[in-house]
């Protein structure tokens, strides 16, 4: 599935560390699938924060500044999800701010469901504005909380908070780590050697060499310094409600998501679709990459033969001649060819990861039969998006969500295929080790918190 | 005088014209001269505010920005005053934010002398700083002021400010003017058809064909709406402090400025030092072009023949090669060249604008007398420079003026010169309309206004 | 296999088309593998041709050009592929020239062997060179060729041509296309509704949605008018030497070439290997994405599980941070990522295309054993790269080949892996249709054709 | 006059320098004024030569250029002369070669007036061409001559040209230096040291602190070698033909051309115009800065007040918004600004270097009166210019030349002035030194050559 879903931010911090301005670029290039439309990092060298942040990939960021030039012992990176509209340099992190507690530089993963009362409230109070993004609003909380240190201004601050949020707040000379009591996204925390290194996804770590200690907990705040880790939790839901869709599309499957290797879970996730909706086919093919290994899954466990059906292109970008007629189904065929030796004559088993609005899929399933597939079958690895996200993904309207109008036999219709299997929600929850710590809002409509007004609002960073 | 002074800033608004993005830009080209790091225009279509800013010239805005995109029916433009360190966009002007009085965009060119105190009492009060500028301090001010409407909450907050300020704040429907009430830096007002146009400098004016109504009064808030003008005196000190700096150095002779042709009070200027300081000289030449006028009125005073001894070359910008030995004096000899023709066997009289440091002119008189000047003569139509500028000039600090720690006849000889005259402190003035009207500082030392500490950290915008 | 082998080149023809140069550079996307270092169109409108190039990917030269201001009927286009030393824009194709015959413009992917030889002729007749590409010498030729007509000329110049070459020759109203007696590298032709479409692989066909009509002919001269195709043969070699790495590595395995599917033929190779070199491993994964099909067939073959055990990373490209200690080793991390859960505690066989320096397979296998693999074997679906390659691919001198001066055990032992198969030369050539018709000299080193002097020196265009 | 000459080109070479690649930069700067759409330089070390070129000016090349990484022991500089069309790098110089004398870096100022029969020519004997300039043709007629040497070659080569050319050559070990016979242009050589420098103008000598020894002769071959300067005559014509609009124009003031100050013969014209066309005004202006040198001689001949009745913006460049209407009178006033105090209530003469078009001095003329000059006189320090120029200077179709059509009253009216006088004839040339040595072939029609078919073409370089 592709082109569909706007990812939502990554971040990672070290501390303590040296180069750092480098290793939280590297970092960065492996959080890269979590943001596409800005990059940027800010380090501290004890005395003073800077910051370098540009449009674009981390590549751009990388020709754009000379990263050994910030040289420091602490330092916070962060890469954005890729809109089209309102993407402007003033609204990319980290944002470094001045305030009473001196300088602060935040990187900020999430969505607060509060940003719209809290901003409202704030500007009432007489602070003002700069960019769109709700870490501002996050700091200006925190610049005007009255508390004996930042420690506990942060939080106060963070107390008010609803929503998910997972937050890398660097001052000159501490690292601050917060997560949202329901623990939506991942935020893990590893030892390099003398060094602290916080990220979304473990992925990051084995790119730096780091060891995986253990994820930020539920609520808690980790105020990381020269004196090591303090641990405080500043807030207790009654449940948890981590993100499912982290394991279904989000994440890299060599990340360590919840706990919990996401390639294992989304193999699950594969072959407990095969469980459920069984198909006559000759070959199971992924749409590749996100949904290779939920392929891989299905045809381990229904027995038919995995095969590579549709190749990815691997220099299809940003950038993209102008728009004229066609232009949807030629970006299509740029991404993905199908192999006609592999199809041609052939009962076509596809799995993807999910369908949002199908757009793409019913271009695939086109050029499939097209290359000779004989019959094509579409399994999907979760179970039909049918509801907005108001915890950090960007879904289209709820209006452009094929599930939210049609049912499964319309949407298959609408492909243009022989048939057409989602993962039930119950199928789905199974594959993970504890069905009840997770949010599965987006396809159950159960929202774990109540929703502010606005909320619809996506916003990362 | 060269590379010794960095101008302050220029500020321009359109309010109610047509094409005004444009003709903002246009406007900045015309006051250029005041500020070559940064540049940045806002427009309001009534909806709302966007604005464009780009580091570099006018020309690179333009290039970077597409001028014609943003529609609307009123702006303001600003040119920021150069300097090598600290430069980034984040300080470049207009500042545009959101706070409960809806969007504003500000341009501001000045410098506030109790900055460092209302930063430190608003940090204190739970303000975030996100730029270094005096602009963003104004903004908070404005933004926390408790106030029946905008206009009451922009008196109220220009009201605390001290130092010189010339600010435009445009919000969706209006645009505010307000001016220090010592009236440091020029601001006038003109009238463009059906639309008003407020300028740091009246060649702003001509270039756009607008015609020049008056001054903005120290103290004066304008308030500018589809309604017209309503004005306010919101501040009323003693006494004006208009810089008599602009007359020297700053303001482009084309301009009329506190209600006085420019190039008139120059070219007294430099028929004054004639009479204070003749020279027996076969030829006048000026260091062009700062010092043409003066060096005219000079010629004519003293019946010498004006000469063009010194040619200056079109295309000497920024850009440099990196620094190596001599590369002060190459930069010199890039931009100035002698003409032998014109020098060879003749004593010299060249006049200049003002002395900062000196080291130009001590490389231009070596130059002078290689090319076959039997002496060499300098006059200045100024007195020596020997104090700090908080007014929004950025000299360098009192150690680096050359008559802070020298006697003209020091200098003279630093120079390597056979004489050196300067205007004297009472002649310069009384080249003026209403000598007392004037702050002279830097050069007498007597500021007109109370200098709050930190206030030396000349910030423009 | 990544980093050791960098690719020929790629060409894109259309004749009488609609959409020309978008049509061109779309297909420039579908051959970008085939090179990266710079991109390049030129078309024809009937009475003049023009060109564009960047240095740099497809999506750059779409980025810095308006590919909708060329309009024409006709067009070439070109991919180069990547060195880092003598990269320049002057080298860029296509190169357009003026001579007796008026304006023509080629692309040309290919290594012509007598290249030192005629330019050295042709210096001596009074030529000069402005590039350093093989294509010059052949325009030269053309243009020197006493002839009654440009077709004459063309084949007069490429009969006295030796080595490989697949060149499109644009004159502002004809298409020339013509292919080396031995046909080294693929060079099909398709329709595309009234256009034809000539293009070094068929891929670029299916994203056109042009249908395959044939391959040009070994010795084949193609004439394309707005009457049609005329076929003449220039040369006539004794057999043919289709290049048998296109199947190894460098074709994209959704391509037809040399008239057979080349994922077929990797399937087929990744087959044989597992019946030459059977291996004791709880699975089989291939260093993504080049040998992916060989590993498949491998795995189908042995019976032996195939996994993912390797992420490849879709953002990593060409920017990279200045090198230092372990970059090499940092660099295939940035690219591969292992992914523990299903290495950890396994005994894994790696397959990959083929080995030529072997210093990426070295770090990838000490990766795997940190992830937890207990033994890792290495499988390669090529036999030992040994000698040079003078047909138009760029392979490290033969020193820097492992099998140039280590046995299989010896690079076993340097790989640090248990055990390493290489796929014998007589079974890698079965895997074809026609053993006899291809090259295979980098194997086994016996070259097809007198090699001339200095012909080492690979030059693609 | 602005903006409606365009100027030739200008060349720099030194020979056994130190820094030799940022000496040659240095010296295009003072060259600048002679071409601003490409700037090159090629760099020597005995070894190789290497090339850089960039469009714009010679900022840009050093922005975009590391300068210090081509070291060498001789280098060639060339800024090329600015049109709109067909500007491109490919046509940007020094074009660097490599034939059968080796590899060749060719810098070249002119125009030669049989390029199209010696191109078509070349082409029929097989040559092929890749720019559009005359340069290449020269270097194919070197290339191709046979002779024992390279020097032979040159000097058979350049025999075969007609028009006008200062050509610098550099072999790895040699720089040639050539001027045709007729000696159009300016080319001088200093002594800098141990180094050699050639430049089209002294300003450059002056920058690089080199000694001017002498100019080339007309006809003249100069190798400079390690060994020293040998010189050869390759022609010799009946006459020489200076371009005579050096003077008036062209050349910077304080350049030494034809061996004569420029600034004093500027003068002398601005006199002998004031003897031949009194004037009754209150003041005399120039138009900055072309014409100022003329305007200082005009006043002090006639005895009337020079002033600076029109500023020059320093910052108006290429980047221009987007043609709407009244974009050329826009443009006008943006390099120009009316200075009201000077002019108000005065007659003013105005006096301008030349008169081509007319289209800026009409838009001047009216900006003067706007503001407030009783009556403007324009006086023209040249005669009417009114024909074609075939020796290295862009002037408009002779439709376009005001003279070519209407009388200097017409153009009077034309202009809207009270009265128009130009320099005659007969009263420029007794200007210089040699009348009879000058080419004034744009004011009288007489050509010092025959003039080929197409010579029209302008071309520099
Ligand atoms: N190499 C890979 N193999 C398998 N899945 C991957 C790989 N890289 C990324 N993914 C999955 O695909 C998702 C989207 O990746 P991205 O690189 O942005 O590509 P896309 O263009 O398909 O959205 C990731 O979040 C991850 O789940
Ligand atoms: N064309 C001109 N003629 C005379 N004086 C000028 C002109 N342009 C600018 N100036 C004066 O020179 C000052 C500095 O101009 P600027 O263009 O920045 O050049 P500089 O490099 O000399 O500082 C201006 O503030 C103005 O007073
Ligand atoms: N999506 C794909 N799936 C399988 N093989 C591919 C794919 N894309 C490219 N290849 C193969 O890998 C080779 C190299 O591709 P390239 O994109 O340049 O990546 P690499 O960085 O691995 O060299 C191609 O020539 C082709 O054989
Ligand atoms: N500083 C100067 N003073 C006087 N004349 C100059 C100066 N610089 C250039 N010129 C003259 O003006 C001509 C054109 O200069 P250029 O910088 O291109 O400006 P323009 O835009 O006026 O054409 C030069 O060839 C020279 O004769
Ligand atoms: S609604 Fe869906 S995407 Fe959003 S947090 Fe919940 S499971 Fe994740
Ligand atoms: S101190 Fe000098 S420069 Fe500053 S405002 Fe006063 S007069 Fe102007
Ligand atoms: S030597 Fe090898 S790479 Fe070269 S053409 Fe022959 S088989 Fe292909
Ligand atoms: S025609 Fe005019 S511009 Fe041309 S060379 Fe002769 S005098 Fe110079
Ligand atoms: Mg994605
Ligand atoms: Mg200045
Ligand atoms: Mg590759
Ligand atoms: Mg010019």
């Amino acid at each position: 599935m592709l082109d569909e879903l706007h990812e939502e931010c990554g971040v990672i911090g070290i501390y303590n560390g040296e180069n750092v301005a480098r290793n939280v670029c590297m970092g960065l290039y492996a959080l890269q699938h979590r943001g596409q439309e800005s990059a940027g990092f800010a380090i501290s060298n004890g005395e003073k924060i800077r910051v370098r942040k540009s449009m674009g990939l981390v590549s751009t960021l990388l020709r754009e500044h000379n990263v050994d030039e910030l040289q420091g012992f602490a330092g916070v990176g962060h890469v954005r999800y890729s809109t089209t509209g309102s993407s402007t340099l003033a609204n990319a992190q980290p944002i470094l701010i001045s305030c009473k507690w001196g300088q602060l530089a935040i990187a900020h993963n999430g969505n607060l469901t509060n940003a719209a009362e809290l901003r409202e409230e704030m500007e009432e109070a007489g602070h003002i504005f700069q960019t769109t993004s709700d870490s501002e609003i996050f700091l200006h909380e925190i610049a005007r909380t009255q508390a004996p240190n930042l420690k506990e201004a942060i939080k106060k601050a963070i107390s008010k908070l609803t929503g998910c949020f997972c937050m890398l707040i660097l001052s000159k000379d501490t690292l601050y780590v917060a997560r949202d009591g329901f623990a939506f996204r991942p935020l893990s925390i590893a030892r390099l050697g003398n060094s602290w290194c916080v990220a979304s996804e473990t992925c990051a770590f084995d790119l730096l060499g780091a060891n995986y200690v253990r994820d930020i907990q539920p609520g808690e705040l980790l105020t990381i310094t020269k004196e090591g880790l303090q641990s405080e939790t500043f807030t207790q839901k009654g449940r948890l409600a981590h993100c499912i869709f982290e394991y279904i599309y989000f994440a890299r499957p060599d990340s360590k998501i919840f706990e919990q290797s996401c390639d294992k879970i989304r193999r699950k996730m594969g072959k407990q679709l095969a469980r459920e909706c069984p198909v006559d086919a000759d070959i199971v093919i992924p749409v590749p990459d996100s949904s290779t290994t939920a392929a891989l899954g299905f045809a381990r466990e229904s027995g038919i033969k995995f095969e590579i059906g549709l190749l990815r292109n691997h220099y299809v970008g940003r950038t993209f001649i102008d728009p004229t007629q066609n232009v949807r189904s030629q970006k299509v065929r740029l991404k993905f060819n199908p192999i006609e030796g592999v199809l041609k004559g052939r009962k076509v088993c596809v799995v993807d990861d999910s369908i949002v609005r199908g757009t793409t899929l019913k271009i695939l399933s086109k050029m499939l039969r097209d290359s000779g597939a004989l019959e094509v079958h579409i399994r999907i690895a979760s179970p039909p998006v049918a509801h907005a996200c108001y915890f950090g993904m960007d879904f289209p309207n709820a209006g452009e969500l094929a599930a939210s109008s049609m049912s499964p036999q319309e949407i298959a219709k609408m492909l243009g295929v022989e048939s057409l299997g989602y993962l039930s929600i119950a199928g789905m929850k199974e594959c993970t080790s504890a069905p009840s710590d997770y949010c599965a809002a987006c396809f159950d409509g159960i929202y774990p918190e109540y929703i502010g007004k606005e909320a619809g609002k996506f916003s990362c960073g």
